[in-house]
């Protein structure tokens, strides 16, 4: 393993976090908060870390797919450490793996929080909270190839690594001119939100925190009542935000370019939006009943159904009261997860119509076993490597998914709560139900789970295998060792 | 489509079917009970019936995959109908869907009962249920190809489609020897396990339907308390058989034929076995403080376990008391099931055994990116078909198991026992948790649930494509267009 070039990445994102960390050293300045003096110095600190370890340029460029796993899997549980550092030290969080947890779970866009009463929180840590979904939403390391330049084939297996779902190889070849327009409209959008929101009356510090943690598809709140104390138009500007930010980015940038047609052609865009619509029409009907009326219902249901399709898992509603149908549909939901290439998580919607459609090809082959069928996507026939890649993601994901419950139930808590855990960690979500549904929260987990759960949030984030292969036993074997794989 | 030769095999299938109800007949005169003049005139009117239907032999033998689908889920949904009429006309289950329900339950060796009370039903009545096990267990075409000369592929098509798992296929080449070998090991170990519990001094009766119920891991009891009220003896002997059938049949076939270090050799047999010991050890030591001690914590998680992972559905205590930890393990293992090849149902573990191996060699994959590695299943390569074949299975189940969850879900009951009635039927278990559990029943689902999970329990037992193409348009049309694909 190519050692001095992972060293060499690590430093980077360091620098970069230091940097990040003077904004909300910033925001406790302007809110006259003592807190901004730790963030100073973290920021301070970071950067030097950084700075020093990245001070000596990469000896070779040898920079292969598992280097690529390791360094993203790496950069990210750094970032972690890092930046929970001024929750611990500032005191707002006492334990140091519950503020692990929480920085985890805002840089992975996940937004289950272990704090039980957030108004309590500085505007500094309430601003670095959100601001982590922000960074985490897009991705950091794809914010580093937009401004530092790496030779070789890093860029390729860095964004490989780093980029949700299976679609992001199209925009390779222009590495970093791709990172720079993603983040182009990624700051484009969050800006539109936030100035929809203060339009509505929505306090300037929460506008922006909300647009932050809607733009990452994060969902953490700076209020206990999550976005229920807004206005009804603030709630729907978050609802149609939460949407467009769970929309693959290629679709935007083909409407730069001038392809509208072919971006609104997608498939995969097609498939999220019609569920998404189909999702919201059934809540509504099956809640219509314990609302005030039909736009009270479309209301409540469209907030959810964007909540948690996209992962961001913002709450209007408490929908652990809501009846069975709508609990499954929000579960099943949390399953599908967004786009491909957006900032949400989940499984997403592009594995999921190739899962349905080797489903339907298959039972047609028990009907006419000789005809030849190639499953396509978008008019072009998907390459079997896609297929297989798709059912390996699935199988993967079952059994982390498997590990993870068996641990966690051994706190004994009951089912609902304990499936919901992992399921709302591992797609990044958020709330789950019962004891993690929108009005509890993760504090009374033992560090153990957590510890399972930073594990799920990251793998979750960062599509299952580059955490995965960190530990796994081949990948530190000896230098000498991985030289004779040089060429592989 | 070639429908003569589906009518023919469809009409020999309700002369075994007519025999067969001569039996709950005789039980019914030996008991004195009224009830024997219901079972003999559907017997009667049963065998008519079927030879009437077959009494034309078929004018072409062509019969294909599609031909074979479509006999097997006719003639369980025949057999079903058929059978459930004692119930219907005696009385004894008032309504006819719940009577259909408790006949395909029992022929798909599922053991899930709409009823809350079985002691008040005859003698005949209950001896016909625990039956319906027996002879849904080996499957009833087996059966047939057993006894009935068939030429053409028709045999091969037709145990392809019936037999549980994916590996039959090794048998084929003699189908008739190889129906009548299976059967013959079928009925000896039966009668094995009756004497067995016969030598526990359980009464003759319940020691017959208790192993009726175990050879086809089947799971109805003929008292309310299932296997509690019998001996800790007896209790072990059905353990034991519970294992025994959940076995891979060709293992015992092997063994016949002396090659006892082969069949001990065999993955899916160490696996299934291994899976086994580590749940009891797990759920022993999960359950020990609410036990009387040691061996009684023993005795439960072994029952249970034994009667969970081979689909039976038996029970001794109310495991929804139990920790969560012992109850995700259970739920585990009733999607895992017994082995390929058994009487039991579930995803199977040689299917499981293919799922982790990808799953392994994938995530190598990511650190040697171009070493090849052919995964091996008994020190065999396997075949790329068979990895496809699987994955399309799992996907196939996910689809049939969320639609039929949406469906429950519409009832509003809560979602542990909406999740398990699906997972019970599907997986022909019978129990599932919370209001299906081993204290339950599910007589309180409306009409379209029931329908539905009489689906999931033929679509389980029938590895799920025999019944979906039923239902596919395509199969339906007519036989001028059918015959253009004569040659696929």
């Amino acid at each position: 393993m190519n050692e001095s070039v992972i060293r060499y990445i690590l430093g980077r994102i360091l620098r970069i976090e230091g940097i990040l960390l003077l904004l909300p050293a910033l925001v406790g300045i302007i809110y006259g908060e003592e807190q901004y003096v730790v963030y100073l110095i973290m920021a301070v600190s970071t950067f030097v870390i950084g700075y020093v370890t990245s001070i000596k340029k990469p000896e070779s460029n040898v920079f292969y797919l598992k280097e690529g796993c390791v360094t993203t899997a790496l950069s990210w549980v750094l970032l972690g450490l890092f930046g929970c550092f001024p929750f611990f030290i500032t005191g707002e969080i006492p334990g140091f793996i519950d503020a692990l947890f929480e920085t985890i779970s805002g840089l992975t866009t996940t937004g289950a929080s272990i704090l039980s009463n957030v108004e309590t929180l500085s505007h500094a840590s309430l601003f670095w909270r959100s601001f982590t979904h922000w960074i985490g939403g897009m991705g950091v390391l794809v914010f580093m190839l937009a401004v530092v330049p790496l030779s070789g084939g890093s860029n390729i297996n860095l964004m490989r690594a780093e980029s949700p779902g299976p679609s992001v190889g199209k925009l390779v070849p222009k590495v970093r001119g791709t990172a720079r327009a993603l983040y182009i409209i990624y700051f484009i959008m969050t800006v539109l939100e936030f100035i929809f929101l203060v339009a509505g009356r929505m306090p300037v510090f929460d506008a922006l925190c909300t647009s932050l943690g809607t733009a990452g598809t994060g969902g953490f709140g700076i209020r206990n009542t999550s976005i229920a104390s807004y206005s009804v138009y603030c709630q729907w500007v978050v609802t149609i935000f939460m949407i467009l930010f769970g929309i693959n980015f290629n679709a935007y940038y083909m409407i730069i370019l001038g392809q509208v047609k072919k971006a609104l052609a997608m498939e995969e865009l097609k498939t999220y939006l019609a569920i998404i619509v189909v999702a919201i029409t059934l809540i509504t009907i099956n809640i219509y009943n314990t609302c005030t009326g039909f736009f009270d219902a479309l209301t409540k249901s469209s907030f959810q159904v964007a909540s948690i399709i996209t992962t961001t898992g913002f709450s209007t509603y408490d929908f652990d009261l809501w009846p069975s149908l709508s609990q499954v549909i929000l579960i099943l939901l949390m399953f599908v997860g967004a786009c491909a290439g957006s900032t949400g998580g989940g499984i997403k919607v592009s594995r999921i119509i190739v899962a349905v459609k080797t489903f339907l090809k298959e039972t047609l082959t028990y009907i006419h076993p000789k005809s030849i069928r190639r499953l396509q996507m978008d008019k072009h026939p998907l390459d079997h490597e896609v297929i297989r890649s798709v059912n390996v993601f699935l199988i993967t994901y079952t059994m982390i998914f498997i590990a993870s419950l068996l641990i966690l139930s051994i706190e004994g808590k009951d089912l609902v709560t304990t499936f919901t855990a992992v399921l709302a960690t591992m797609n990044n979500i958020g709330p789950g139900l019962k004891g993690v549904g929108p009005t509890g929260n993760f504090s009374d987990f033992s560090i153990v789970s957590k510890l399972v759960m930073i594990f799920d949030m990251l793998a979750g984030r960062l599509e299952l295998f580059p955490m995965l292969i960190l530990f796994h036993p081949a990948v530190w074997q000896s230098t000498i060792h991985g030289s004779q794989h040089k060429n592989q």
